[in-house]
């Protein structure tokens, strides 16, 4: 056997799992309650979030299981549709990452024994799929240790916009793969530039590759009603009892980000590792930030999206997503105009943040 | 016969001329070519500017005459039908303002003999009819004295966007009238501020109350090949000969403004005579003026027509006009948003003169 055939019989055993949650409240109207930003084309290329999120992980052979809530599953099996149904798991309501991710874990722990998952935010623009897969298939290894993986991503600026990841020595046993001494949680700017000064710190982009057992044992000692809880759910999901365990036990699942209820305690521990992440990675928020991610057209004006006739005078740094008619902006800077079939949103790049007070 | 009764018995034989021109290039895409400002409802009060300026001459008891681009005379005719169709003159070409009203002075004087005519464009914005007319009655008064009259607008502001009339003093035989010193061009904000403080000078609104045969004597000296043009087309007017009169003639017309052809030279020679307008007047030349004439709503947002919701997050001063689809508005103050059928123009207040550069 080759090395590559080595890698592709490992990942054989790879499950990746997508929690799709978020509306992306600073990107209306583009992403609303009922169509939030996984389900959206966001960069005007033809494919949604979670269209490009699971192409980008069908390449690793592996069987992927999405969970989102109950009123997007619908639309998530329609975008998605090379999916099986029943590895899109429908949350009838919303109780954390912790809970969507553990299930998962549980389903496929019930289905195939112990098994190697990962678990990826559905809305995440990663351009590269091969770097990115090239880092997943390192901490597949990295997770085999036993250890709870994380894909820390290169910091490209003092973001204060995620929560940090702090890498300690090499680890022995798992080639490229770090110790983890601790994640911290969104820093002010101030301390964000220290880190990025000393170095050793990675962005916290919500990336997990774990033995499903290794997962569902931390959670059996740190959270045990929660791992009772999807464990009981997860022995019913492939049957008809399905919906009456989750009405049993859903609703009684603690609600707690799996970076509280494992990561930081395990890292603690001594129980994370990190596999640096040096491909591009974006979590795209607000207007200004998707504008950052394209390129201007020749009139200066960067287009998302089937863009009528535009017409910029005195506006530099014009952006427009969509609309329905020809339009001109007059002497205002950095605007950004978003028309979608049930609303306009006329902002600045520099106001995108506060989209999300829109009252309509 | 009571004074009131005279006045009535006067103003019979007084014919209001409206020429209708000029675009309003500047409150796109609510005007258009094809729109021009004087067909739109531009306050949003269910009339627009030329059915206000018909209905505001009516009452003084006259046959009102309308002088447009043919392109327009269709569009004309049915938001006043009350107009007979011989009264709405379709130029073949734009040949300014000259020929207009002296081929409307020309078409009066051969169908009733010498009369007295007023000029008033049908694009301005007087909000009190009653105040408007009892200032055309005294012109009406001092143009039987053999005077041009025209009506001087009491300034309110030192602007520089129209020309300035400059006031002599009070003429003997034509009470509520003055002499005329000089017709100024549109002079720049010093000059303005220093004729407003020393007094004795009005807006030039282009409003010219005359005796067609004054008018036609003074053109017969100074424009003579104007005058026998305009009188060959009026004589064939209501016959069938109008069109060849007008093929042959119209094009031969002289491309000159009132002001220049008449109102200088003649006020130079101590011919024309003015009479103070008190009342409220506007000439609505952008989306900033024309957000000055209205109220905002509770809300803070000032709109007019039919407008969907609208949310102004951190937008003080928006201003919107017509739209589709609910709006929201972020972070852009002083913003004025415009949706027609057929266009979206976003701009500022301070950028509204801007307006004229978009190329759609």
């Amino acid at each position: 056997m080759t090395s590559e055939s080595i890698l592709a019989a490992r990942i054989d055993d790879f499950y990746p799992v997508i929690p799709a949650g978020g509306v992306g409240s600073r990107l209306w109207p583009m992403s609303r309650p009922e169509r939030p930003k996984f389900l959206i084309d966001l960069l005007g290329t033809g494919s949604t979030l979670i269209q490009d999120t699971v192409a980008r992980l069908e390449p690793l052979g592996a069987e992927v299981m999405i969970v989102t809530g109950a009123r997007h599953a619908d639309a998530v099996a329609e975008q998605v549709p090379q999916v099986p149904a029943g590895n899109v798991v429908a949350e009838p309501s919303p109780r954390d990452s912790m809970a969507a991710i553990a299930l998962a874990a549980a389903i496929i722990e019930a289905r195939h024994g112990e098994q190697i998952m990962g678990s990826f935010a559905a809305d995440h623009v990663i351009p590269d799929g091969e770097a990115f897969r090239a880092v997943v298939v390192t901490a597949i290894q990295a997770a085999r240790t036993g250890k709870v993986v994380t894909i820390g991503i290169e910091p490209t600026e003092p973001s204060s916009a995620f929560g940090y990841i702090q890498a300690g020595e090499p680890l022995a046993d798992a080639p490229g793969a770090f110790a983890v001494e601790a994640f911290t949680e969104k820093p002010d700017p101030d301390t964000a530039a220290a880190m990025l000064a000393q170095g050793g710190y990675a962005w916290n982009a919500g990336m997990f590759v774990v033995s499903t057992s290794v997962l569902l044992g931390h959670l059996a000692r740190l959270q045990p009603m929660l791992e009772a809880g999807v464990r009981a759910i997860a022995a019913a999901w492939d049957d008809p009892g399905r919906d009456d365990a989750l009405a049993e036990y859903w609703p009684t699942l603690t609600k707690i980000a799996i970076d509280h209820a494992i990561a930081e305690p395990v890292a603690a521990a001594g129980g994370v590792a990190m596999v640096p992440g040096p491909f591009s990675w974006h979590d795209v928020g607000d207007f200004d930030s998707l504008a950052t991610l394209l390129t201007p057209d020749a009139d200066g004006v960067t287009r998302i999206g089937r863009v009528p006739a535009v017409s910029a005078v005195d506006s530099p740094g014009l952006t427009v997503i969509g609309g329905s008619k020809p339009l001109a902006v007059v002497g205002i800077a950095d605007a950004v105009v978003v028309e979608t079939d049930e609303a306009i949103l006329i902002t600045s790049r520099t106001a995108a943040q506060r989209v999300k007070d829109v009252d309509l």
